[in-house]
């Protein structure tokens, strides 16, 4: 793919922060003093900041065999972008800081911006700021998102009240999937080179792994029909893990409907295909970046003109558990490890 | 020194959460929502934000043979606040996102944490969010901090004038010779592991190296006594490379004495009893976290209350590049790596 090769010491750090932002656009006027400073300067005035920060490591976060650099630098800011949006806030700029040894060139961390910059584009977001550094093995990057919210209108996790509907955006497992097939597909041709991988029909499932989403529409929604979650967060660990967070941050318990969890058909498809589960996938899966939140029942009406939408429970007392109730009529606790108990 | 060993995977990820961030109190009332939910929310109304973040790698930054933990989570925060007071403004939080293998138990995570909260008691900033992760090798550390500015008082690096006079705080060099010394002592500790480190009467760079301060104290000073500076920055990768970046973002030129080139004592005899000179230490070394910045000349008569403060030089037109005039009467051209054209 790359024709050339530059070598990063040929531009030296300041050269290089220099030719990855140098075609940057100030989109938010909130940004008084961007990327070139110190630190950058932010103007929130009478509206309050939201801040957030991840850290992605290679081997342990992503995979760059079978990761396209630009797609990497997109979920890098998509992830972050999507905590800022669980608040209820709207993202407005970001950092970034990456580390990586010499085994990466100037094209190979373009090709990493062009994603940074793709996402900062498509969601309204400015870089502000940032670092580059060299690091002994693999690739590391640090993004921090700074949002801004109307004064006290940013949703916690600790908030839900008992009999509250549990709503989730999307659908979810397709993240998970994803990361299943890739990893059979890395095993396969680690095992034997010659074997192409065959991914025919599986482009949903591979992009929700790769290339996520924010549900930045979900968060307009509400603006735009005066809904105020109770509770939000997004779903990064699975939504086990996740509806255990808000259970446990606001002392009550949960009823969960298997039936009512959202799948992909290409999801449920795939899921069968590799011999899975796939409630399974969705309750522990990950990383797919949906919005899990609690309304009042008062508000059900107005979700139910928005299909991205699933009510999939309620909130109860904190003495009942949180509990999944299967298609079969059975009732689980969830656990962060939901499988465990589930498979038996 | 550890008497316990508690493995990490004993508690998990939000265990380890909990327990890292049991004892912190909120200091600003700015921090409207800290650790604990997708995003902290700030509250810097009729303020400006300030952010900055950076990223710490093992084996590139640190050197953990010679760095207590705990040093380390104080110096981690101490850079980032230093970019914050550099902007001429007050940092008031910071998120810490950590990644380590599993070589490091919670004991030593506790230590790292324990560096982290002197740092943000003694500056009173609050630490409102972060991550943990593992990583395949070291420890990475990405820290970003958030501080706040009176509208339009943010001091950048491109507004340097012409006459105007180059000021630094304290004194360089330090940091460098404190490297130099626990490389050297290193090295022979490798070479011959009976040989036990000697820091005799090096208290002084080896506590520049290891637990730098940021320069609050001449940010209170300016407010005090209404000075603003025309330019500012701090100085973290040697006198030489900074003074450049002044120059480079302003436009200008400058001439900068040797003999005005703040050397503490202890730092003078570290470099000779090391072969090295002191004045190139204190222009190549790096790492001392002062602040460099300029003034109107007449505003000369309000600095020399403060015997923290030195005056180096002044800013000249570009035309007559970026000189440094040596106790000998020479002139020499500075550049990023000054030692090399120092040095003929």
């Amino acid at each position: 793919m790359e024709n050339t090769r530059t070598e990063i010491s040929s531009l030296g750090e300041f050269g290089l922060i220099d030719h990855l932002t140098r075609n940057f656009e100030i989109q938010n006027a909130s940004t008084v003093l961007s990327v070139g400073d110190d630190a950058a300067v932010i103007d929130h005035f009478g509206k309050q900041t939201v801040v957030t920060t991840d850290l992605l490591v290679e081997g342990i976060h992503f995979d760059l065999m079978y990761t396209p650099l630009k797609h990497l630098g997109y979920k890098s800011v998509i992830v972050n972008l999507s905590d800022v949006y669980a608040m209820n806030a709207t993202p407005t700029q970001i950092t970034i800081s990456i580390a990586f040894s010499n085994r990466f060139s100037v094209e190979a961390l373009d090709e990493f911006y062009e994603g940074v910059y793709a996402a900062c584009e498509k969601y309204g977001v400015d870089l502000v700021g940032g670092d580059t550094s060299s690091s002994q093995k693999g690739f590391i990057i640090s993004v921090t998102a700074i949002g801004e919210v109307a004064p006290d209108t940013f949703v916690k996790r600790s908030t839900a009240q008992k009999g509250d509907l549990i709503c989730v955006s999307g659908d979810l497992g397709g993240a998970f999937l994803g990361l299943t097939l890739m990893e059979r597909e890395k095993k396969i041709f680690l095992e034997n080179p010659q074997i192409q991988p065959d991914l025919e029909g599986e482009d949903y499932i591979v992009g929700r792994l790769l290339k996520p989403e924010a549900r930045k529409d979900i968060i307009e929604f509400f603006a735009e029909n005066n809904i105020t979650p109770t509770s939000m967060m997004d779903v990064s660990d699975g939504l086990s893990s996740d509806v255990l967070h808000l259970c446990k941050q606001s002392h009550l318990g949960c009823r969960v409907y298997e039936e009512k969890i959202p799948v992909h058909e290409a999801a449920r498809k795939a899921a069968f295909k590799f011999g899975l589960d796939p409630t399974i996938c969705a309750l522990n899966g990950g990383e797919d970046y949906e919005l899990l939140f609690t309304l009042k029942q008062e508000d059900y009406e107005k979700i139910t003109l928005n299909e991205e939408i699933s009510v999939i429970g309620y909130m109860s007392e904190i003495e009942e558990g949180s509990k999944l109730l299967t298609k079969g009529g059975n009732t689980f606790d969830i656990t962060a490890q939901g499988w465990n108990a589930f498979k038996q």
